[in-house]
C-alpha cells in the first residue's frame, strides 16, 4: 500500500489533549485509591463507562448498535454505498487492580478518530465504527475475550451466556442487570477490517526507545498442568537415599523451562507461574508437587518443539527420582498472523509520521486475535512504563498514546482507500 | 556395663499379648474410621486415656503422681532407700490423623514392665516409674514436647501454661477442664535415668531387617525461611532476557539442598517442604517465592557447614538472576548425645536377646531429647511399616514391639544395677 495526505483530513491529526482527557474521564469509573481502576465486566462501574461511551459517540454523530453479547458499535457512515465498516476497537473493562490504559486507549483512540472526522467534516469511503468488546479481561467471567470470541465464532452464544462469576451470577443475568444486551445477534455484523491500538504490556518498546510497535501477530501459546508424585516421608528420619522427593524432581523440571526457552531464541518464552506442594509441611518430604507451565512463541512449531523437550526432560527426571510425572495440556492457543497489508500500512504510517517503530509479536491475547480469524485485522502497540500492566501503577504517556492514535488514523485512511476489494465478514 | 540374668526375673520376658492388647485398648480412645487415632493433648479423648493409664497402673500396685503440667508418674518402689527412680516413658497424645503406636508403645511398654515386676514379685534396687508426658505432639499446643521441656528446664512453666490452641484456649485452662493438673511443681521430681521405646518413624530399620535401633542421640536441626525476590512481569510479553524470575532462581536454590546434603554422607538430610509463590498466576512471572529449608545431621558442625554451602549458593544465584535472597534461621535445635553407658546397655540387651540391631540417630524430636539435658537417658527404636508415621496407616508388629519392650526391660535391669552411682536429677 502507498499513502498520500488524505484530501479532506490533510495534515490534521487527532487532538492529543481531548484523547488524554477522555482517558482521565473514563478513569473515574471504578477509580481505585492507588490510581488504577477496578471495573469488572458488567459491573455498575462498567455500566457507567458504557453509558459514557454511548453518549460520547452519540454527541459525535455516531449511531449506536449493541449486540446480544453487549458489544457496542458506534458508527459514522461512509460515502460509498455497500461497503462494510472498518472497525477500531478494544475493551473498557479492567482487571480488579487494573490500570487506566489496557484496552481503554484502543476504544478512546477510536473516539478521537470520530472527533477528527466530525471536526474536519470528513467522510471516508467506508463507514467507520468504534467497538467496545464486552468482558475482554476474563476476570469476572472466564475465559478472556469472551464476546469478541463469540463474534468470531470461537465460542457459541449459549456457552458464553451461561458463564458464571465467582458468586454464581450468569453472564446473561449480569448483562440484563445493567440493561447491556442489544438485539442484534452477536456476529451478524459485517466488518471490512479491524484495527486495535493497545499498550504493549511488555518492556520491549520502552527499552528500545520505540514509540510504535508494528504488531505482526499473536504468539502461539500452550498451558500445562504438571503433577509430580513421589512419596511423602518424614524429613528427619528418611535418609536421602530412601526418598522419593516430589519437590526435588519438580525443582529440576521447573528449572528446565528456562533452558528450553533460551534454547529457542529470539522469541520463545517459558514460565512457571503457579506452584502447589503437598502436604506443604516444613518437616515432611513433599509427596506431590503441581505447577503450571506457559510456553509461547510466534511459531506453533517452536511451541511444539518446546513441549517435546519438556516431556523428554520429565521422562529422565521421572526415572532418576522414582517419581511419576503427569503433564496435562489445558489450553492451546495457536499463533495468529495479522493481515500483511494492514501490517505494512501500520509500518508505513509510523514512518510517514517519523515515529521510531519495530515489528513485535503480541505476547498477550487481545480481541484482535479472534477478529483476525474472520476479517483482515492488525494491532498497534505503544510503550507502557516498565512493561507493567494489569496493575494499578500501569502507565503510558500522553505523547505515546497520541502517536499511536495518529498511526491508527493513518492506517485507517490507507485501509479505507485500498481494502474495499476485500470481502466483508459477518452477515 | 555387663549383664547376667536378673536373680528374680530370670528368663522371664514381658507378656507380648498383654502389651498388644493394651495397644488395641488405648487405640479406642479417639479411634478414627481409618484405623488411626485423633487424640489431641488435653482433649476429652486424652482425658479417657489418661484415666485408663491411672487405673491400669494403680491395679499393678503403682502410686500415681501428677505434676503441674499434667505429666503422670506411676511408681513402684525399689528395695534400696534413697535411690531416685529410673523412668520409662513417652506420650499418649497423638496427631489429628495419628497412629496407634507413636509415643504410645513407650508408655505401654513401661506398663508391661510394671506387670512383669508384679507377676514375678520382683523389686529392683531403684524405684521404677512409668511416665506419660503431656502434649508431646505439639499439634494442639505448640511447641512440641512442651511438658517434658518444662520438666527439663527448657521452657518456663509460665510460658507453657499460657500457650493457646487454635480456638484461643490456654494450656492451663485445658488442663483444668479435664482436671489433669497435679500439685507437684513440674521438674521437682528426681530421676536417676530415663528410657524411651519408640517406633523409628523412618524406613531404615525395616529396610535393613533390624528389629532394634540403638539410638545414639537426636540429630541437630536448623530450620530456615528463604525468600527470593525478583520482579513480577507478564509471562507472555516479557522476553527471557528481561526477566528477574524469582521462581527460576528459587528452583535452582531448592535443588541445591539435595546436593548439599548428599555431599555430606552418610547422615545429613536436607528438605524443602513448603513453597509459596506470588502472585501465583499462570501467566505472571513470579515476583516472590518463599520456601522452607530443614537441615539435619547428628553433628552440629555438619549442619553449620551445610548452611554455609547453602548461603554461598544463594549468593551466586542472587547475582546470576538479579534477585535478592533472604535467608532467615527460624529454629536451631542442637544435636543431643545420649548417655553412652545406656547406649551400650541397649546394644548389649539386643545382642543378649539375639535381636538384630544397629545404631541409629533419631531424626525426629522426642521427650528423651529434653530429658537427656538433665539425666542419663537413651531411646530404643523398633521398625514401623514403610517408615510411615503421623498417619492413620502407621503400623508396627506385635513381635517388634514386644522385642523392643524386652530390650527396654533388660536395659532397665542393667541400669538398675549400675547407674546408682550417678547423681539424681531434679528436687
Amino acid at each position: 500500500m502507498t499513502d498520500q495526505a488524505h484530501p479532506l483530513i490533510g495534515n490534521n491529526t487527532i487532538d492529543p489533549e481531548a484523547l488524554w482527557q477522555d482517558v482521565m474521564e473514563t478513569a473515574r469509573f471504578g477509580a481505585t485509591g492507588k490510581g488504577g481502576i477496578c471495573r469488572l465486566a458488567l459491573s455498575a462501574e462498567d455500566h457507567q463507562v458504557r453509558e459514557w461511551f454511548r453518549s460520547s459517540c452519540s454527541s459525535l454523530g455516531a449511531t449506536l448498535t449493541t449486540d446480544t453479547m453487549g458489544n457496542q458499535f458506534a458508527r459514522i457512515e461512509g460515502e460509498e454505498a455497500g461497503l462494510a465498516p472498518i472497525a477500531i476497537g478494544s475493551h473498557l473493562d479492567t482487571q480488579p487492580t487494573g490500570g487506566k490504559f489496557d484496552g481503554i486507549i484502543g476504544v478512546l483512540a477510536g473516539i478521537s478518530v470520530l472527533r477528527l472526522l466530525k471536526e474536519t467534516g470528513t467522510r471516508l469511503r467506508h463507514p467507520v465504527e468504534v467497538v467496545n468488546w464486552t468482558n475482554e479481561e476474563g476476570t469476572r467471567f472466564a475465559p478472556a475475550m469472551l464476546s469478541s470470541g463469540v463474534f468470531a465464532g470461537i465460542f457459541t452464544p449459549d456457552y458464553a451466556l451461561s458463564r458464571t462469576d465467582n458468586n454464581g451470577v450468569r453472564f446473561e443475568t449480569a448483562l440484563a442487570a445493567i440493561d447491556a444486551a442489544g438485539t442484534q445477534p452477536c456476529g451478524v455484523h459485517p466488518l471490512a477490517a479491524y484495527l486495535e491500538l493497545h499498550i504493549e504490556q511488555g518492556p520491549v518498546l520502552e527499552a528500545e526507545n520505540c514509540t510504535i510497535g508494528v504488531v505482526t501477530g499473536v504468539q502461539g501459546m500452550r498451558w500445562y498442568e504438571v503433577t509430580v508424585t513421589g512419596r511423602e516421608s518424614h524429613a528427619g528420619t528418611t535418609p536421602m537415599s530412601m526418598r522419593s522427593d516430589a519437590l526435588q524432581a519438580a525443582a529440576r523440571l521447573m528449572a528446565s523451562i528456562q533452558e528450553i526457552a533460551l534454547n529457542r531464541p529470539p522469541h520463545a518464552v517459558g514460565t512457571v507461574g503457579m506452584v502447589s506442594v503437598r502436604p506443604n509441611s516444613r518437616n515432611t518430604v513433599p509427596g506431590e508437587v503441581s505447577f503450571s507451565v506457559d510456553l509461547r512463541d510466534p511459531s506453533d512449531d517452536v511451541v511444539i518443539a518446546m513441549e517435546n523437550s519438556f516431556r523428554e526432560r520429565a521422562g529422565v527426571l521421572s526415572r532418576e527420582y522414582g517419581v511419576s510425572i503427569g503433564i496435562r495440556e489445558i489450553w492451546d492457543s495457536p499463533a495468529v498472523h495479522f493481515d500483511q497489508r494492514l501490517i505494512d500500512a501500520v509500518s508505513f504510517a509510523a514512518r510517514s509520521l517519523h515515529l521510531p517503530s519495530r515489528e513485535i509479536t503480541s505476547g498477550a491475547g487481545h480481541d484482535a486475535a479472534y477478529l483476525a480469524r474472520i476479517v483482515p485485522a492488525t494491532m498497534i502497540f505503544v510503550p507502557c512504563a516498565d512493561g507493567i500492566s494489569h496493575n494499578e501503577s500501569e502507565s503510558a504517556t500522553r505523547e505515546d498514546i497520541a502517536a499511536g492514535a495518529n498511526v491508527l488514523l493513518q492506517t485507517l485512511l490507507i485501509a479505507d482507500r485500498q481494502l474495499d476489494a476485500l470481502p466483508a465478514s459477518g452477515g
